[in-house]
């Protein structure tokens, strides 16, 4: 299939995983993560998001954010988070499956909760016949392609831990997020109070690796057994582990983010210089349009992408790590051509 | 770490599985299963299974065991197992809190469930105080190395389907199950009345990659919300079927599993001809041994390998793909040396 | 504690229930159901809302609202409900812990649903990473009073249905509406479409008894196991089963219900002509007005109600069968003195 | 329906219950446990069991039962418990549906476990394959109709806290059992290190009324909420707390028990004379006997009771607080006809 802008997971594997799952094939080595390429990039991980933290490898950005919500929350309590938000309408209910709790949602004008938002539902608080309000979830970057600051991160931290509560990033594409704000991933994270993050691998090049990691250490409690019983542990885990150590040690992380962001730019300017309507600020590597249905509906034919919102013709565009100049001048002729 | 015998999942990745991978790496493909690798290997399985099956890749074999029981059974309904079995051992519980149902387990003298052990299960049909048999899960090969025959899961087949139960085969192993019985998959699962298979190929070649097979429509009922719902949906899934694909049409499956039998007998000879005691039947890639525990708890310096039943000195031996008949050379020689 | 408005769980047992239970209660009957008071009782409830109807007695409303969601949605389904109703605010979380799904929430001006607000949350059908709409879920008379017209629960039922669908009704009230409508149970339930229900006695003078019936025979699977699995199975179940044969054979869902309904008009009128704001129709047993902060927390220190929404000053005053014109004009004359 | 010797649950409610629920039958009282009923029933329950307990009421057994191992489990975790035990066989999968987690059961010549029977399951602490044995529990008196001696008590709760676990009892008869050793209920339970308890009144004369009773603070830990979320909180709660208040303080719950006790001795000594074989020692209000089926299904043709072990033709019968020694006879006496 020809290189579209459907999803940032329609691409395949950067070269340097590649070659980095093809150093971990030798020989022998223990299963289920007592392996020393588990251990290295355990190390790893401190390294970037302090020492107190924990990484637990996870298949899957739904295995990193239910893994997360479990270590946070008891069936009877509760996740405050975006109407939009991934673990609300993209899990097909695994929170509530798995964990057996409730999300309370918000509507968001732009992806990102706000203190005040957040504040709208918390309540009840010690009353049995209401879910108690534990923990805040947040996409960064968000489902709609905005950034929080780090000061919006810290600002809702401190809401969360000033109501005993927890706060939860689902990092899905971290590293956009960390390129477009220009700072580490810990100074995104741990320095802002954040307590526990699904960290994703692959949707920025990974073949298939997720992590949860856990940066408050009260959060660290049975989660071994926990990543087990929820199907989500792999028994040859050298090769999750390898691909995360080559994608920060060899700066993949960063130069992938950086080309998905910039051509998420490109197309932006491209699509604007048409008078195309995009709906929210381009932070990171999607372009979200307004489009004459019929206008979308006949590029659909030559290229795929996700009707976001039918109701109101709207619709995604997402950047890869491998996206050229030349597919998104390809891709803006056909638009330009079908207007 | 050098070559042992802890487990056939601490080997690595076979050539022809690593070609695939790389050859899968083009362009774009649609995530989540829409792309012609997944097509392609699906069209596959129905050609080793028959044309009624259905494939659903999944992650590990917690994942196809969990998914075939959720097809299976409601909450209030139970499994019969033996007490050995993977899914009542190994798996810190995943089917009571991803399915909510019971195992009935029964104690077997090899890892195998007859007939008679499984009636002794089969009552309080009606009562609603009782969880409800509806299936029956075996594990071929067992846990225990040993094999069903065909006849044997026929009438098995027949006794759960004359209870209006179904049989789950968990094949995490099938691949030198075949090979043993010098039969084909169909010949084993669909052929002989089996309603849905755990499929793996991870132990034997694989990077990472196991399915759940529906071989009785009547059982093929929501499985992608239940895939996805439970965590076990893969997002570039072309990189799981594509080494499907080729583990079936190179014949690697056969090779790699022929190989580690055969290594397994070569061991079996070996360890015997020292008078060691074998536990069971040596059919597949195991070899269990009862040792004086000074001896095994020496060779453990050497070797990592599993204590099996520690209360009676028995120990795992597992052979892989890549063992070679210098390793159990060297192994036998430490092993005489100690004894 | 004397009489007040705090709810109408607050009021005890009507003394024909308190008969009831006593007449019943010779020598020894079978358990869990299998006694001629339950027998009596089924049938009784096949009279009331069809020969197709099928009657579960459970303790509570939780239980009750939680059985009939099971026996209409896997965990991967989910429920399209207001979001005031009482399974998505006040069960902390059961729904999504004993089955598993998902509830849709929609906002409403009076705790009614529509079409058009139900069809906001009908979309994603077939796509794997969406909790599939299963149900729609209806309180009758609602959290806030209000009523649905025959004409309007007939409209959603017809919905659901186009759209493979089910209604549910929460009927905690149901006699409540059902005098306020001058119609019967099954005019309001059977006859729209309804198909299943949650029929509540408890808060209308019983001492404990709920139920849930199930009106469309497909529904009628397995739920004496679900019944009993998710602890809701009665030992003693003639003592539920006596309770609502009086409750149904003196009239005294009729007389209670049309008590209390009277009381509420009369608060409303009271209250009313103080220049109070009242914030919904009043057509059942319960009046929500806006109160000064003040007004309220001094008239809580004399009467128990409970804060409906603090943001906005709202509180709610519920009616029982007990409560006397008396009672209403001791507590209107404390609040005219308070205001 | 005449008495029999199916169940004590057969039985119907005792006159000193039937007169503190009318007693308890004035005006309003707070729903959901906030009235002076369930205040003062919560201080005598300190009374019985010890100033550091606190109880939960709830509806039934299975509701009691799974909200202990709630307390005392998470899903990763396991309970062992005999293969007899009621929370095994009789709930339906309870435990496992609402929480998650394994039962790891020992076969019993009597239904009690021992140390060494539980030591068979203590193994795999800390490898994460395994469900964590996290509690043991046992029933007093059994399912078998036996007794712990309380020294046998305080070795199991002495085995369960050397390897960190809980001691749960299932005390759905405890009154019989404190009756047969002439011991108080917190010499059974709070004197012995057992952690929580199944506190039950509904088969020794009660309508319904069960109980959660946590004698550990420890595990005193949310566990409202959890009664709530599992369906298991009522709202006229006055109504359990006034007869487990009337239970108590009249003397109720010993002259109820002492008499079921001394019924089923009258009728141990019947059929045995009779030269019937009893299978265990009759301690407490069940007879445990093996008859020819022949006359066991001659004699269901005029009495209700429960076929326990069809394979072994063993049946039981039960005794209950109303059970009189003309009963008996009767009963002995078409026995004795039959045989």
């Amino acid at each position: 299939m020809k290189r579209g802008f459907g999803s940032d997971n329609h691409s395949g594997i950067s070269p340097e995983i590649m070659k980095a799952i093809a150093l971990a094939n030798v020989d022998h080595a223990l299963a289920y993560g007592d392996d020393e390429w588990c251990a290295r990039t355990e190390t790893l991980f401190k390294e970037y998001f302090g020492p107190q933290s924990k990484v637990y490898f996870v298949f899957n950005g739904t295995g990193a954010n239910v893994l997360c919500i479990d270590a946070m929350c008891r069936s009877h309590e509760a996740v405050v988070c975006a109407e939009t938000a991934h673990i609300n309408v993209d899990e097909c209910g695994a929170p509530q499956r798995v964990v057996g709790c409730r999300l309370l949602t918000v509507d968001t004008p732009d992806g990102k909760l706000t203190s005040e938002l957040v504040k709208t539902r918390l309540h009840g608080f010690g009353f049995e016949h209401h879910s108690q309000p534990r923990a805040i979830s947040i996409t960064q970057s968000t489902e709609l392609g905005t950034l929080y600051t780090l000061e919006e991160i810290h600002a809702l931290a401190d809401l969360a831990h000033s109501y005993n509560m927890y706060l939860h990033m689902d990092g899905a594409r971290l590293a956009n997020a960390a390129v477009a704000l220009g700072c580490t991933f810990k100074q995104m994270t741990t320095d802002q109070g954040v307590d526990c993050l699904s960290f994703g691998g692959t949707k920025n090049g990974l073949l298939m690796g997720e992590s949860c990691v856990i940066l408050n250490p009260a959060l660290d409690v049975d989660m071994k057994y926990r990543r087990k019983q929820m199907t989500q542990l792999c028994s040859k885990m050298r090769f999750i582990a390898a691909q995360f150590e080559a994608y920060l040690t060899t700066g993949l992380w960063h130069s992938n983010a950086q080309h998905s962001n910039a051509m998420a730019q490109l197309l932006y300017r491209e699509v604007a210089a048409l008078g195309v309507k995009v709906m929210y600020p381009v932070q990171v590597n999607s372009v979200f349009v307004q489009l004459p249905s019929q206008v979308w509906h006949a590029l659909q034919k030559e290229y795929f992408f996700y009707d976001w919102d039918e109701a109101h013709n709207v619709v995604r565009w997402m950047c890869s790590f491998d996206t050229t100049e030349d597919d998104i001048h390809a891709f803006v002729a056909a638009l330009k051509r079908l207007l």
